[in-house]
């Protein structure tokens, strides 16, 4: 499908790419140029949710009666799509975001993505995501089953991973057994869009409903809170930023409707004295890497470093300070992030901080801001922690230098919920006893705890958490990234009480025709019942 | 600790019995004679939560070094204990909610209870509820943790196995490692009280942080929804009406902290012709045990049965309603109970239900109501779906009366999420076709499907889901009843990623010395890594 670039872009509803319903447009920006690109998109009407919850609704439907393995073949086909067609997205990709197309792109972010499907098919194809439990005695089963639509609103960093047609929200939602709904991020509508094409070819050579996967790219913010809660909604997943994902949030919860949300992190970095006296420089180098990646857009980015007052820490800042200065400033993802960005370092030189290297205000020609570093005390930091914690999205950091350990774990202790905390310490155990104080404030904070690594990769694995405490995400207990763990977030729990064998799903029968892991009489087993 | 009658009662705080801070105190009914009890409950100022709070965050902290061992001793004892003090518990709950003591309080709810406790504390014995899973080769391993301080809000119409300082919520939270502020069912603070002694005399002996268990009465409205909301909250479980339970909603949704509700329920049967004509009398008298059960106090009880026309169901409807005419009507929990009642059954009957039998005022010598049973047409029904599901608390059901098998499922789409839903057939499997088509329809709305069975058993088991879609509850993934399940509500994700061997939760550790069941590399395992 090739488009005029002066015609404003189709929306995806129902199985047919149609014209929107719509009075306004918008166009997304090419960051390395600051230029706006020729593609016009619409910013739908309600009408266009509306047809859009009408046909995933009956996609739901349909879908309760299609084979596991037939969802599967979907999530394997659209995969293998994806993967032939690595050119076109990762040039959609980089036009929209500037992220470079290697390393990254072509080469890292787009087999994660399709890897990512496979792993959900597999998921699918076996069901023990649905955690089946059999209580023989009492004849009583249950399992997860799907929850219906589901809203899918992606986030600007990672056009493929976590894109809301064809990332980990994605991919577990339609593993789940759902039909999704996607808002395309945007800054990369368009990227958005090559995805949506793939999949309703995928969806047409597998026989899916043709709801099971649509694309609307912008509505009103009215209209976003109103598709989140419509009664037809089962369930939404969010990846953005806090202050619209709370809205968001708002009236999803208000609707009784299960939103997760993933929504800011600094992501805290504590390293000994006896780690920068061992192997300073090493983690200095790993630190810029992890913060520079991706031009600090990542949602684990390390935002906030934890030191102790010392030498050591003093030649450590010095080094990152060094390293921030010679390192080029990447590009930006789009104007208002480059905006965010100098608009927060702004606030935080203003509680205190004190810029060591970088700030001012973003490039003209470029979406793109000088790498930065600050430095606070741990006392001041004490003195306006929640002004302290303000996400610097992008290539920036802050070094806070506590007293003593005592004033290091009072600031740990008041950190909002993070996705991830890292603890770097020595290598001979000298310092386990102030590791376990740290890590003791740490973990409670954090979806995830790291030892002597940095933060900023998530691996694709079932022991995975992608999530934390809130204001990270909107519920401690869930995780974003991980097969088959993501899925859980869009199934309703369903219990069967003496229902007939007949009637039952494949995954509690008793022969347990997929094998899955079942949960029978306090045992876990692949077996069928005796 | 024999209090003079009197004297206005202590609350529990950081383990001291204390005068509450307060200005108002309020005294619970004894429902079989409409008659004040003359015991005083203080209300609560902010300072006792807010003391409650301090001392429950630092028993948090307290119990992450303590022994799952020890705390699974302390579900056990806190057992021990219930069991041995039964007739001062019965005697008490009697008094206050005019429950029977016997077949119910003290011979069927008591033990419940107290079995309850113990399979919580099996549960935390093992840690598989904590659902470990351990990548090997990523390095990566994950679990859930105790989450904080959990606020727990009990119901009224079972003092012992809802309890907020006894019940499944209660047993959930200790069980998943969290210290628990219970907020007494204002209609039964005596037995609450009595609860909280033996909870306190438990933790004395068993070593727990004395913070562990705290009891206060009541609040204002306003302290509740603080209470749920402030930063050293970690969780919530709430059990009673949907108006106050949407309130502590709203404001725990606002915080990000995690709230559990069970709020209302009308819990569908639907039964066909075949059904009825093959043992319409069976099903018949089981409704009527079922629906009177508890004076048709349970979250479970069949408020709503749809039915097909026909003379099959007219006998049916005869039948129902001779009995509820020939039943005593039982006592109520308290006198708002009674009014609520009498005041829904006002409001199905101006939205157009037919009153068949019962109706009227409440009695006025104790909390009791006429047994009521309703009947409206399937066309009545879904011109006012909303209104025909107000839920009657109490003793009354209301009949739907379809015209044929497409008005049932439409009528059935029109429901709201319920706690359960049962579908009665014939058993030659005749009717199959039809009931896939219902139960496609019915298995959507509810968190537990029962076949040919009243709803009103809720078995403790691990396959059970006491759980359902909005508004029956505040979230379609988790069960208030059923062990371990119910544990994850109380927890939260932690990843352990490179973390060092000697620093992981005893769970993740390679030796597995809980010999908990794990997941580990996709497969689950007692066995140790080897």
């Amino acid at each position: 499908m090739t488009l005029d670039p002066s015609t404003t872009r189709s929306v995806l509803i129902s199985g047919t790419w149609r014209a929107a319903n719509h009075q306004k447009t918008f166009s997304p920006t090419d960051p390395t140029l600051n230029q706006t690109i020729d593609h016009a998109f619409p910013v739908s009407e309600w009408s266009d949710c509306d047809e859009a919850l009408d046909a995933a609704v009956e996609a739901a439907r349909e879908l309760k009666s299609v084979a596991s393995e037939t969802i599967a073949d979907f999530l394997d086909c659209f995969a293998s799509k994806i993967d032939q067609s690595k050119d076109a997205l990762a040039d959609a990709a980089f036009h929209e975001t500037g992220l470079a197309k290697s390393p990254r792109l072509a080469d890292v972010e787009l087999p994660r993505t399709s890897n990512q499907l496979r792993a959900a098919a597999q998921a699918c194809r076996t069901g023990s995501w649905t955690l089946p439990t059999i209580d023989q005695p009492a004849g009583i089963r249950s399992c997860y089953e799907a929850l219906g639509p589901v809203c899918i609103f992606g986030p600007n960093n990672f056009p493929f991973a976590f894109g809301s047609v064809s990332g980990g929200d994605f991919a577990a939602a339609i593993a789940a057994g759902n039909p999704v709904i996607g808002k395309a991020n945007s800054s990369h509508p368009e990227t958005t869009r090559l995805f949506a094409q793939l999949a309703l070819q995928a969806i047409e050579e597998t026989g899916l409903p043709k709801a099971t996967v649509q694309l609307i790219y912008r509505t009103s913010h009215d209209d976003g809170e109103r598709l989140v809660s419509d009664p037809r909604s089962g369930a939404t997943g969010y990846t953005g930023s806090r202050h619209a994902g709370l809205k968001l949030k708002a009236a999803a919860d208000k609707a009784g409707k299960p939103i997760y949300l993933e929504l800011s992190s600094v992501n805290p970095v504590v390293i000994t004295p006896g780690a920068l006296t061992e192997r300073g420089e090493e983690i200095s180098a790993d630190f810029l890497t992890s913060v520079l990646m991706g031009t600090g857009q990542f949602c684990t980015n390390p935002g906030l470093v934890l030191l102790l007052k010392g030498s050591h820490s003093d030649t450590f800042i010095e080094s990152i300070r060094d390293r921030f200065a010679a390192a080029p400033a990447g590009t930006l993802l789009s104007p208002s992030v480059a905006n965010n960005l100098a608009s927060s370092i702004k606030t935080l030189c203003e509680f205190g901080a004190e810029l060591l290297v970088g700030g001012g205000e973003p490039e003209a020609n470029r979406c793109a801001y000088a790498n930065t570093l600050l430095r606070v005390s741990g006392e001041a930091f004490l003195s306006n922690p929640e002004g302290f914690q303000t996400e610097a999205f992008g290539n920036a950091s802050l070094v806070v230098v506590a007293e003593d350990l005592p004033q290091l774990c009072k600031a740990i202790r008041h950190l909002e919920g993070n996705l991830t905390g890292c603890l770097y310490s020595n290598t001979d155990g000298s310092e386990d006893e102030a590791c376990q104080q740290i890590s003791q404030e740490l973990a409670p904070k954090v979806g995830r705890l790291l030892n002597d690594k940095m933060p900023t990769g998530v691996a694709v694995s079932p022991a995975m958490n992608h999530g934390g405490p809130y204001p990270a995400t909107g519920h401690p207990g869930f995780t974003a990234v991980g097969i088959p763990a993501s899925l859980i977030r869009f199934a309703k729990l369903t219990c069967y009480d003496n229902v007939r064998e007949n009637r039952l799903p494949p995954l509690l029968k008793a022969e347990n025709p997929l094998s899955a892991w079942r949960c029978v009489d306090g045992s876990w087993t692949r077996d069928p019942l005796s």
